[in-house]
């Protein structure tokens, strides 16, 4: 069996781009991240400025460098910068419908075997000032480098006579799965389409993945913070390792009352257990979540005291892993969580 | 001839539910915002929180009141807490329809005028996570007080042997405008439908509105900032007077070629002006100015250093009125100004 591993190389397993942050190779970005002086920011001008909106790494760029010459024409890539702009000044539509174009051509020709994993799901990326710079296909996003949202929502049942007095449904995700077969998962999660609201997100994949009431998320479901990271792909998510993902996820919590049972419906999971806190943290330690979950479950036991000061040595780095400053704008900006009325 | 307006005149006259702020009857609302006891906040029940998304002025509770009851059962107004929910805890696209459904009955019996200004134009209404509560038809989105979007643009000419080194081109409003006919304007200005893009509703407007070529407006038109205000309606603005208005104007400049004259195009400006600091100072306190319009001068004289600590004993508090913290949530807040490259 392998090591153990510790809460802080679980949540450096997920916010893993800023590891290296004392390598020489390492450079700032426009917005003060340190990234890898491989990596290219793809940037907008926009409204008199220039802004960041993606990282590109090499094999992508040499990609941009072989397109055929009516979609290169639309791609300067400046190295002494080292920035990528593509078709800029445009209305989102006409990005939108370039990237599409770009992305479908790799599929066809096989270069990434991530747009293999094809959605057909549209997911935004935004300028710094509210609006929409384009939409890109779901498993395309990681190729241009630009956040990402969801959503991620533990269940946990009041359980007097359990440690901390709480248990919490753990799902298992189905063997078939493209990404991550056969790892732990929170109880609900999900991806941000475009124009999609969070809390509707958790409504709408806690009946589809856990078969959990409507009525109960709507009233019970509680938003309790983001957690942000930069997470670079390794095989385990599918595709090509080394593609980087800002992403954001809004954090929810929601007592289940013990007479609900969450149950699999869609397919994506194969079973949900019922686990006290010590179990999750041997399956922490195991290496068993999918990454980004153990964040969350990380995330859900510093909130809720179980992780302190006190038996976490480590607490003040991990809380700066999972709540990163993310290299482009969006809505996570945004967020102000107000409590009771 | 009316008394002289002084800059702070004109930015309290736009920034003005604030203005009673020693009044007994004003209270705080959710959000710190002071507002008048008769004034209810339009709450949502949000991801296990309360959040704040319009005010609702008392003709409109009364109007909610009497709504027939297929629609009247989905508002609750609590007096307790000065608040109403309508629908709460469904998607964006039934909430637009229900609002809908009751604008367009009130259209229909006349009930505000403002309604007749119909526009079939879309405004959003968000959340403070970065979604989208629902759509409200722009006519209507005064009654309901939400947060109202804009852009202004300031188009000026280098001008050597003008004060300050600059002229500005001032339009006048159509005298046949339903809303301040006659008054002076900024070189372009529009309201942000959904999903619209800041900068690209500006290289619109400027096309429609003053013939400004495109690619003069995508290369020099700079996003400088956002000016924040809450504004109260009266008889200038068309429709109902009491009306609150916080609003967001994203405020970009222009330096205008000399060849470049903007000429009127779609029939809502009558003339423009190639105007001095000297006259524009004329005409504002003369009041000639649309308030909102005014408003954006003054941040453009201050930005410039026209305006200074030296010759305005007003500057602070003129500040403080042009840079509200609005009362809701919304893009506003994701704003951050990245100059240069």
């Amino acid at each position: 069996m392998s090591k153990q591993k510790s809460n802080l190389d679980l949540v450096r397993e997920v916010d893993c781009l800023f590891n290296h942050r004392n390598q020489k190779s390492f450079r700032q970005d426009p917005d003060g991240a340190p990234v890898d002086d491989t990596v290219y920011t793809w940037i907008i001008r926009h409204g008199g400025r220039t802004v960041p909106i993606g990282y590109l790494v090499p094999a992508v760029l040499e990609e941009l460098h072989e397109l055929p010459a009516p979609l290169r024409e639309h791609v300067e890539i400046d190295s002494q910068s080292q920035t990528v702009t593509m078709m800029t000044g445009v209305l989102a539509e006409d990005l939108t419908k370039y990237l599409a174009e770009v992305a479908n051509l790799w599929r066809e020709h096989r270069t990434f075997s991530i747009l293999q994993t094809w959605r057909d799901e549209l997911w935004p990326v935004y300028n710094d000032v509210g609006g929409l710079v384009c939409n890109i296909e779901r498993s395309a996003a990681g190729l241009f480098g630009v956040n990402r949202y969801g959503v991620h929502l533990t269940g946990f049942v009041r359980s007097p006579e359990s440690s901390h007095g709480l248990k919490i449904w753990i799902p298992k995700r189905s063997a078939s799965k493209s990404t991550f077969p056969g790892m732990l998962d929170n109880t609900v999660a999900g991806g941000l389409m475009t124009g999609e609201d969070p809390f509707e997100c958790v409504v709408r994949e806690a009946d589809e993945e856990a078969s959990l009431p409507e009525s109960l998320v709507r009233n019970s479901a509680t938003l309790v913070g983001t957690i942000t990271y930069v997470y670079v792909t390794d095989q385990r998510a599918g595709g090509e390792s080394g593609l980087i993902y800002p992403e954001c996820q809004w954090v929810y919590d929601l007592e289940i009352p013990a007479a609900v049972v969450p149950t699999p419906k869609d397919g994506e999971v194969e079973s949900f257990d019922l686990c006290t806190v010590e179990e999750i943290r041997d399956q922490l330690s195991e290496g068993r979540f999918k990454p980004n979950c153990a964040v969350v479950m990380i995330d859900f036991f510093i909130r809720h005291g179980i992780l302190n000061r006190a038996n976490e040595p480590d607490l003040k780095e991990i809380c700066r892993h999972i709540h990163r400053k993310l290299p482009f704008p969006g809505p996570h900006e945004a967020i102000h969580i107000q409590r009771g009325h």
